[in-house]
């Protein structure tokens, strides 16, 4: 069957959508600038669990992923629109003060203003879905379609972080020792920070040519890039900046690496740049990954001169 | 308990957030024109029932209640976001497909692009947010907030249709008979047609002061005006405009009444107007209803030399 990926395509090409498939669409604005605007839909007991997170964090959260996708475009967030599906026993309580407190909380850091949205009553599961729209100079939005061959391909900060603490989640949190590492890992999972800031270092650069937030993990996201792109992709897997704090979980480096490349939402920036132009700012944590190819559709790890496929494992809602 | 209305008027004043409270936010947008944005979630087994519904007439409801929105303000549509949560079981199958295409069909009668979106999974119920871009002449917008005492006030097309189609499908569609009539109403529940074209109309009018769609039912929507405004409102009953297909219920006269003033649904357009620039467009189904006053917070039907409130009793989720 199809995947969410797969149908979002199918319906693209059935109604001609030229503006749908980025992480952000980019509409026309003002004639210095585009408008883009992201929606994400968060979804009880699929995208989080009420018994593992606060009202305050699940408020973060939910802005977190959008604004990650303005960040993805190289872009600066404005206004946010906020619906929420509340079932009636969460109405009544603290619940929903909390929520909007820990969403206020986050939108205040990037001035944000929240200008509507809808209050809903759900039958059964809360669901919210957020969408933010930002701003980028005319014609100046990082699409995932401009990789081409001979480009670097690299990643800001460390991976698997927000995995690793979905995993200490499942187990219990007694699971692990009660170590900053662990707390560390937990905090990615419940409330991951937009990397507004070393995108806006990396759109000032030279040379940036696609761009894509870590959401579904970077074997799905890179393949992303790709696609759109039509390219492939050459991956060194010793570069892979793994989350130091994972060592908390006392598992094998392949589990480590695993986590890292396939396991999703941590808000990381995947880019890729001419190398001729591209120079990564120096004040900003980015490591080189590898290389676009002209092979389209091939993504693969090469390590000690082997090659191998890199399938994309990231997290998908429908298979 | 509070209702979401007085939730959405907490939420404004913690925060200061002065673009929240009416059918769309206003936002700068090129000099020339405002940008307007609404959203509006619809949630299974509270905003409909799957089995009183196609696919197709889903998708064209859910984003015709936000092309009403837009209408409201006196904009014109442009750009949608679609967010739609899945429940496992809809995913396999022609449902969403379906839904698109009914959702298509409407956007393609008013030019609008769907441009983005999520599609994630849910554990249970389906739920929807539509997100709708419009634009406006700069500072052109028709606001809840302009009424002002001795302006009229007028409504659009007949009222109580849409929630008389509902008690058709709650009694069970057999509870009517199979008439032209009762086929009517059930299309004003299921597929409520946006009024843009008669919106276009009255924005062109002079002295045009306040306006609102019929979403949640006239008494409860004349009353937002009210409260944006701070003003009264004096209606005549004898004038509302019930829908007359509503004859098939042989319901009684008060019955009757009561489905058009509370009902909800029908997306009408409720406005107010200064009677001395303002002239209805011959070509226009509007009906004059009453008179703002100065007396904030009242709302009144004067019927025969009597006065009684006209309170809320529109819909709500949350009481």
């Amino acid at each position: 069957m199809r995947d969410e990926f797969e149908f979002i395509h199918h319906i693209k090409e059935k109604y001609a959508l030229t503006k749908v498939g980025d992480d952000c669409a980019v509409l026309p604005y003002d004639g210095e600038s585009d408008m883009l605007i992201t929606s994400d839909m968060l979804a009880e007991d699929i995208d989080f669990r009420l018994d593992w997170t606060t009202p305050e964090l699940l408020g973060h959260k939910a802005l977190a992923v959008s604004l990650s996708d303005i960040a993805a475009m190289g872009g600066e967030p404005k206004w946010a629109m906020l619906s929420i599906g509340v079932p009636e026993d969460l109405w009544h309580g603290d619940f929903l003060d909390r929520f909007y407190d820990g969403w206020q909380r986050l939108a205040g850091e990037y001035g944000v203003e929240l200008v509507g949205g809808d209050v809903s009553r759900v039958a059964e599961k809360l669901v919210i879905d957020s969408t933010v729209l930002g701003k980028v100079a005319q014609g100046k939005a990082i699409l995932r379609s401009g990789a081409k061959e001979g480009d670097g391909i690299f990643i800001t900060g460390s991976l698997g972080g927000a995995a690793a603490g979905l995993r200490i989640l499942e187990a219990g949190r007694n699971s692990a020792a009660d170590s900053g590492a662990a707390n560390r890992l937990i905090t990615r999972q419940l409330a991951p920070n937009p990397r507004l800031d070393v995108a806006a270092l990396i759109a000032r650069c030279e040379g940036v040519t696609a761009m894509i937030d870590i959401s579904d993990g970077l074997s799905s996201d890179l393949r992303h890039i790709c696609e759109a792109s039509g390219c492939g992709a050459e991956i060194d897997p010793a570069k892979l900046p793994i989350d130091a704090d994972i060592a908390v979980l006392q598992t094998s480096p392949d589990d480590q690496f695993d986590l890292a490349l396939n396991g999703g939402e941590d808000f990381e920036l995947l880019f890729t740049a001419d190398p001729k132009l591209f120079s990564a700012p120096s004040d900003a944590a980015i490591t080189p990954l590898g290389t676009i190819t002209a092979s389209v559709g091939s993504i693969e790890l090469i390590r000690d001169g082997q090659r191998r496929p890199m399938p994309p494992r990231g997290y998908r809602h429908f298979s």
